[in-house]
């Protein structure tokens, strides 16, 4: 990669928050950067700023993610550091002299609705009652409550960006007694078990580590390659000894627990699926583009296609005598935990697992190797046609209930809402959490803002397109005149037999040649994906947004530039 | 019903041909007719001619069952009766002495590409070779290449609409020779053994018999009466004689074919499944008014949601020792057949068949009664989730096959396609049969052009939603400011224990009170569903358009009168 010469500055542009790139060059060859430039209207301020050498990387949690990035690339970024850290991440390590001073006891009382909630950080006394209700973890932010959030944000690093703090700062109400301050030197690092990720993963946060490769090499195989599988995880890595490793197995009601080491697995029958994983908020910040969304700001490419190799888990539960039925589910329990000792978790109704078709893997392979530290070594659930966040990595158990799982994660994220529900409305039991993913497509290229070489009147794109519930993708739409005229593209895909009728859980690699209007200098390219279901996808993010901005399988709309 | 002085008249308004009541009241209280005012731009011409008392009531295959309704309540009726047939329906009776005139024997010689296809009807002589390749059902057009097509239209009454009939004429090359003429008059009535139908059955077809009931009715409860159920016949409805019917099964491969008659079937285990039986074309009159297709004229209640009882087939199945797998197909075939003896049939996926989560039944009580004549009696296929085309009636023959069926509603009927295929470029093999339908729903009240009355700020939306495959619905939104603010309906539907994970056969009724803005005079409602996998309506008809107007699911839009 060029190597630049470039000033990292956080700005504010009107009401746009972001970081911006100097470089005493044209930034011709970046993808990892480009790929954000979509982003609330960043593109046209990208245009705009293009003599000047300006570049928009990007807003909210990503950009401490990008300045570490940039850190490694860029030779005036140090500085860029410090000036980010002193404009924004001091406030809590600073004394307030208008406001007053409390000790620990008096605010440890302050742990309820009916008191107020109160919470510290650093040396910052912040009031959060009227916030609590708000966000999006609120059952979490009450885990602190009346006490200290640092060691929270120890782990939960998305916190620590310029957006969150300087909310934070807004609720301070006073200084913390010295004596009292929480320190979190002594906590060891919880992220000291990362692993090393390929330089292509372009990180959309660091602690949990959370990337996603380019598009365009994305549709490069019809098999993701392992190392450039996007990673979603929400918790550090846990460091697991597959000697030592045991799965749980527990039945609600039957008392006896089943141990199983890898040998014990791998004992039983062995199962490869291909199959599609792919993350609830993949494309949001497409949509974040038409109204803000909470969540990590993905691009398409939080996504990926691979060979699973493992244990039908209907197999195991079969054996367990466990009969299928339509009212219990089966909990994921993840070895990842918070420093609550709570671990992830998520869950599926049973009837998905015990059903032969569904194949529901306990995968210990990826792609024909060991799976790897990111993708939940030693073993994972992999549930074809499912939302990534019921793929539970580090698997530590596996428990039949008749309740769905309580987890954070199933029961306060990942649900889909109306476009008009806010955070002061929003009533996570009324959805149900997202099994089945809908019909979704993205163009991978060109690029939003790419030059595109004109043959013969036409152009190539290229993308892929998937269905969850084990839809087969049957026709993926293509224009570039608004929808006047559609083109038809050719698919690559998984031949019926290996997935027929319900079961087709791979995605479906396309190109289309597409005619483009005469002397048009810019032309809009949408794509829009049919599955077997004949579910289409609609048309603008307007009408489906949700203010978690998952589920965001609008058209895809790439603007790009027309080369004779 | 309020009895009218009406005169019905054909006539061209543009390009817009349509069959007009004009009565002595301003024809307030007619809901059949309402209905149809969306269409070609049907609405705007009744609002201007509304002081004029006229009424636009149908075009295209519609206008003449709808003329046999007014018939019955009209005085002047018959008089239009008379002009319509001495207008266009004569063409075919009449000699062109400006063309030469042919016999059989020559005619004959034109039935295949090579040498044109000649047929003819009445005494008129057409050359059709242009035609063929754009026709829906073109393979049966080459059944009377070179010959009559009396015996066909006999049967496909469909054909006897103003608009087919001059199209047939544009054709014309010549006139048969008098000697040659067939008649129609000794081959009986294929529609005697009609059964009587409800008045409050809509028609859009007479022969075959396809009718839906006012919207408005079809909402007033969960379970669809059998006498408003839609009834979309292909074919005559056949005779069959309960004390003689039998069953048969057979496999492909296996010799022995096992008959089962009606106190066979009664003797295997009941089962009663709750499901909606959807018509391909439901909702098709919206997709037509963006752009003309080609089919029934149906409005928003071709579906129904019935108490269906009968065997479950995949109990048959396992008796005669059917293993699942991933490719064979099961054929429903009728009773029911056209003058070249071939039955209505279709297929399904064996998988679906053998799954007892699949609930496929061979239903032979409809909401606790014995199946009427038209639904099917004595025993049809109930197919839940999927497209009521492969829900056939009067079921004769079940076989299990490698292939799919090659009828024509399997392979040249009831697919989809992209929006720029037309009749010219459409290649029916490339698109899969309709299985699973998408995700709908369907403003039901109020009606287009409806005043509605505001109560406390707000008006009161009421219709239904549902999803194939299973799917569940989860949420239907409602704006009336073009998606500013959206309004989450209440639901009506079965509960989870009934309708578990992928087993909800039912439709969800729903009720919502949305906002209008002060002041304002009228204002469009939207509806969209959203199913269980998260799957959303496509927001217009314009994008989802199709050839042979299938699939129509983009939200539903009703313009409304806002009274005080």
């Amino acid at each position: 990669m060029a190597r630049l010469s470039a000033i990292l500055r956080l700005k504010r542009l009107n009401s746009l928050k972001g970081i911006y790139l100097r470089s005493t060059t044209n930034l011709p060859n970046i993808p990892n950067y480009r790929d954000y430039h979509s982003h609330d209207g960043a593109q046209d301020w990208w245009e705009n700023r293009r003599n000047k050498r300006y570049l928009l990387l990007a807003t909210g949690t990503i950009a401490g993610a990008l300045l570490t990035w940039a850190t490694e690339i860029g030779d005036s970024s140090v500085e860029a550091k410090e000036k980010y850290d002193s404009d924004i991440e001091n406030h809590h390590k600073t004394i307030r002299k208008d406001l007053p001073t409390y000790k620990i006891e008096e605010i440890s009382e302050h742990n309820n609705e009916k008191t107020g909630i109160w919470v510290t950080y650093g040396i910052g006394v912040y009031d959060v009652t009227d916030f609590v209700p708000k966000h999006p973890g609120s059952d979490k932010v009450m885990l602190a409550a009346g006490a200290a959030i640092d060691p929270f944000w120890h782990i939960f690093q998305q916190h620590n960006t310029p957006e969150v703090l300087t909310l934070l700062e807004s609720f301070r109400i006073g200084n913390l007694n010295p004596e009292d301050q929480v320190s979190t030197k002594d906590m060891g690092d919880p992220w000291s078990g990362e692993p090393r990720r390929h330089p292509i993963l372009k990180p959309a946060a660091q602690k949990p580590f959370n990337a996603e490769p380019p598009p365009s090499m994305l549709i490069d195989s019809f098999i993701t390659p392992n190392e450039f599988f996007y990673v979603r995880n929400h918790l550090p890595v846990p460091e697991i000894d597959e000697k030592t490793y045991e799965l749980e197995f527990e039945v609600e009601g039957v008392k006896k627990v089943t141990k199983m080491t890898m040998k014990d697995l791998k004992k039983l029958p062995r199962h490869t699926v291909t199959a599609v994983v792919m993350c609830g908020g993949n494309r949001r910040s497409e949509m974040d583009s038409v109204k803000k969304v909470k969540g990590l700001f993905w691009g398409p490419s939080a996504v990926g296609n691979a060979e699973w190799t493992g244990v039908k888990l209907c197999d195991i539960l079969n054996k367990l005598g466990v009969k299928s039925d339509e009212v219990r589910h089966v909990h994921f329990e993840g070895l990842d935990t918070d420093p609550t000792s709570t671990f992830y978790a998520a869950s599926i109704p049973l009837a998905k697992a015990m059903d032969p078709r569904g194949d529901v893997l306990l995968a210990y392979e990826m792609n024909g190797q060991p799976l790897s530290k990111d993708h939940g070594f030693p073993v994972r659930a992999i549930v074809p046609g499912t939302v990534g966040a019921r793929n539970v990595k580090w698997l530590g158990r596996v428990y039949v209930s008749s309740e769905e799982s309580d987890s954070h994660w199933q029961q306060k994220d990942y649900k889909g809402f109306s476009p008009s529900t806010d955070w002061d409305t929003v009533d996570f039991s009324k959805s149900p959490a997202i099994q089945h993913m809908p019909v979704t497509s993205a163009i991978c290229y060109p690029t939003p803002g790419e030059k595109v070489k004109v043959e013969n009147g036409h152009i190539t794109v290229k993308g892929y397109a998937w269905s969850g519930g084990g839809c087969r993708i049957v026709r993926v739409d293509l224009t570039c005149d608004g929808g006047n005229s559609w083109h038809v593209a050719e698919l690559e895909q998984e031949d019926l037999t290996k997935a027929p009728a319900g079961r087709a859980w791979s995605w479906t690699l396309w190109t289309a040649k597409i005619p483009v209007p005469n002397k048009a200098k810019e032309v809009e390219i949408w794509s829009k994906a049919v599955d077997s279901n004949y579910n289409v996808q609609p048309e603008s993010f307007e009408n489906i947004w949700n203010l978690r901005g998952v589920l965001s399988n609008a058209y895809s709309r790439v603007k790009v530039k027309i080369s004779g």
